[in-house]
């Protein structure tokens, strides 16, 4: 396949002494955390971003912080670059190694290392997967409140470089929001520590700072996240209708109204097919929209804030509206959701984009992205977290047929662009990575370039940790 | 009075030019946005802290970013020291200025700019007052969150330095839970936007680093904050305990439970007696500590969330649960908790602590504050936001006796220092200021603190903007 986005160039200096290297971290991590022989790296050549693929110089598994930083520490000492992997399923590249770069990967630190309660906190390595923690203290009562599509695999270490997000995070918020403490390993090898149990911390907020910085700033070790009772009671509702207009106004007025539901997920109807064929979750096939309305409490106050709901929905013309009658039935509603990537995967390859638009701008959005995608002679599925504004539109395409390739990468820039112009940004919960990399001079201006560029100087130097991604290879520092 | 905190020494290269750098301020800006008489400028002398104060060089009161960047651009130029200041209400000392500084206020930048509910947003510029926002948007059923005592008089550019919080931030979160955009002059006097009215933000979270960063990074202009729904109905309810002990550990249960009330608010007995002679709120007075917890939303929903506290504060001995029975009870029940710090004022000179610790440690440290300040010979009240472990011992003294002051001060610094070997942290909602400076070395180690002063350096490599804060005078880069 033709590629489209550039990579830097491998560092020779790096590369011709590959053998050393090997033999150095031998040395620095246990021979059960080194992968180096060629066939072995394969797996760790790519990430859930399209067929972009480098195999990396080699790919070390620690098992604790001291290994990280004997890593870190050897890697700045040599110029070598590191890039970061949780589970690698991230979707706009964040985990595409390079040639010269060693992954350092968080797979085997995957301990749940203390819950606690009184603080309603849990702490954990940054390979656990994000399920997992909601896994460990559901018996309790208590959840792990962002939920990515991927929650399954994606470790909280790849949600805290990428900042994810998920269905339920109208609500809760994404990962900085639910983020207390974690411990770093700095460029050099150093390890600190930002935030803690306790609200707040003295100074400049670098939590908040490291938190969707996508593995540049450092390797985050271990983290503190909040738990979050969970409600009495949940109950998704289907809201079908004739359009996707009406259904993108109907979510800017129950927003507008001040409803907070848990979330308001967009199907078109391509995307409905596709989930539905799938997942036989009862999704309506006769409407060209539908929502996913999920209201959380007692039965009163589920009862109340729907009532409230379907009245909006009322003044946009729903057609459908069906209340799910069970447990059973609430589940596979979320399945058909939130296996939508995988469902569509089964019947073409797709990229999916991320952006996300002031809510106002809807409807307006979805009906440039028909455009654009039809002027390229491609087909699109809208399946989207809509209460945040945060778009997913999956371009369809033959990944055999290099120029289609290179079309959907096209189109799905445009749409990009689209939603930066309609007052919106390039992301939502994905991340910059190498896919948007290139565009975001589209939306910052060079100054604000250059401060994002000086801070992350001010951790590395050298640009040593993943360094292919988020800033446009011309006009580094 | 004898001063515990150094200031740095005013640059004598600045200091003689000051005729001339009026003369260039008054082609900046229009005549009645500069003050450079010594009389007229005795207001700006200090802020809310204790009775720390220099003179300022001058005063600028711009009216547009435009006029604020082409001060910044001439400050920049010739390494004149700014101190951004809003309404001076800082209780960290953050807006308390320096001889050789320009204090660049935005008291004048006090438009509400736009209100948009489709994005529940409202632009304002920097100087509105945090009250006038709710006031603004109120008529339409929606409010701003975070609400500091302060709210009357401080703004909102001051509450993003200050990442100010509130009683009613436990369940809304702080300013930067509530800011989604700022436009800000950087320090050579270039306008960034940060964020926006959208979810996230492609590249580094600038906006998160620069809430709390105490008008360091550059001077916020206009933000974007996040507007909510007003609640069905609101319940403040009063529990009294026979110990603090007890009381204390009610919240870390209340918490531990999973229920977030909007409020819990601690008061020890002093405090109690304080306000209650102030506000004539119907405090009990027969009770060792008090917890004003408030619920929100419907009656029923009330109802079912005060119940299952109840349950909670009775295991912990609860000897009063009164609630209130009409909103003029719990307006006043708010006018007796946020006029504290004033009614304290009348009594005696006070300095404010603002330390956070986890909810666990509560009673634990409300223990060893009492002694340490007894062992001081000094009286404390407490009156704080229990929910979110940001406590707020009131130290009483008497100002005119250096001795006193001095010895005021030391017990804070060891309370303070109490609260971080708790696990806890030096701020909840005041920052750092002049106040806590020189403690920054209890909280971080040399590379945590190296590292954040990178970032302040990768900004404002000069140093000019407030320099005396944050950061220990020793050891600086």
């Amino acid at each position: 396949m033709a590629e489209a986005i550039a990579f830097l160039p491998p560092r020779a200096s790096v590369l011709s002494r590959r053998d050393n290297i090997v033999t150095d971290l031998a040395r620095l991590v246990p021979a059960d955390c080194l992968i180096h022989e060629e066939r072995e790296l394969a797996p760790f050549e790519t990430d859930a971003f399209i067929s972009y693929r480098r195999v990396p110089l080699a790919v070390v598994l620690p098992r604790t912080t001291a290994q990280v930083a004997a890593v870190m520490k050897y890697c700045h000492r040599h110029a070598i670059p590191v890039v970061a992997r949780g589970a690698g399923t991230s979707l706009s590249g964040g985990a595409i190694p390079q040639e010269d770069a060693v992954v350092l990967g968080l797979s085997k630190m995957s301990r749940v290392l203390e819950v606690d309660y009184s603080n309603r906190t849990a702490t954990v390595q940054a390979g656990v997967t994000n399920l997992s923690i909601s896994e460990t203290v559901g018996i309790d009562g208590f959840f792990y409140a962002p939920d990515p599509s991927s929650q399954l695999a994606c470790t909280i270490g790849g949600n805290i470089g990428m900042n994810s997000g998920g269905a339920h995070c109208l609500k809760y918020g994404v990962t900085t929001n639910n983020l207390l403490g974690v411990r770093m390993v700095l460029v050099d090898g150093t390890v600190i520590e930002l935030g803690g149990k306790h609200l707040d911390a003295a100074g400049y907020d670098l939590l908040g700072l490291v938190c969707g910085s996508e593995g540049q700033l450092g390797i985050v070790t271990e983290a503190t996240v909040r738990l979050i009772a969970k409600p009495e009671g949940a109950r998704p509702v289907l809201f079908g209708f004739d359009s996707s207009e009406e259904a993108g106004a109907c979510v800017a007025d129950i927003i507008g109204s001040g409803i907070i539901p848990v979330a308001i997920e967009f199907m078109d109807k391509p995307a409905i097919e596709i989930c539905e064929a799938f997942a036989k979750a009862g999704y309506p096939l006769d409407v060209a929209a539908l929502l996913i309305v999920e209201v959380e409490g007692s039965e009163a106050e589920m009862d109340a804030t729907l009532k409230d709901i379907v009245e909006i929905a009322r003044r946009h013309q729903v057609k459908t509206v069906r209340e799910c009658q069970s447990a059973t039935e609430a589940a596979l509603i979320w399945k058909g959701r939130k296996s939508a990537f995988g469902a569509t995967g089964r019947i073409a390859d797709y990229i999916c984009m991320d952006g996300t638009v002031p809510l106002g701008k809807l409807s307006y959005v979805l009906e440039k992205t028909a455009e654009i995608v039809e002027r390229f002679g491609l087909r699109v599925a809208n399946v989207f977290h809509a209460g945040d504004g945060n778009m997913h539109p999956l371009i369809l395409f033959n990944a055999n047929d290099p120029e289609e390739a290179m079309k959907a990468e096209e189109a799905g820039n445009e749409i990009l662009k689209l939603c930066v112009d309609a007052g919106g940004c390039l992301t939502g919960e994905h991340g910059v990575g190498i896919e948007k990399r290139d565009l975001m001079r589209h939306q910052f201006t060079q100054p604000e370039l250059d401060q994002q560029m000086a801070i992350r100087s001010a951790f590395d130097e050298q640009w040593i940790l993943n360094p292919s991604k988020v800033f446009p290879l011309e006009g580094r520092r």
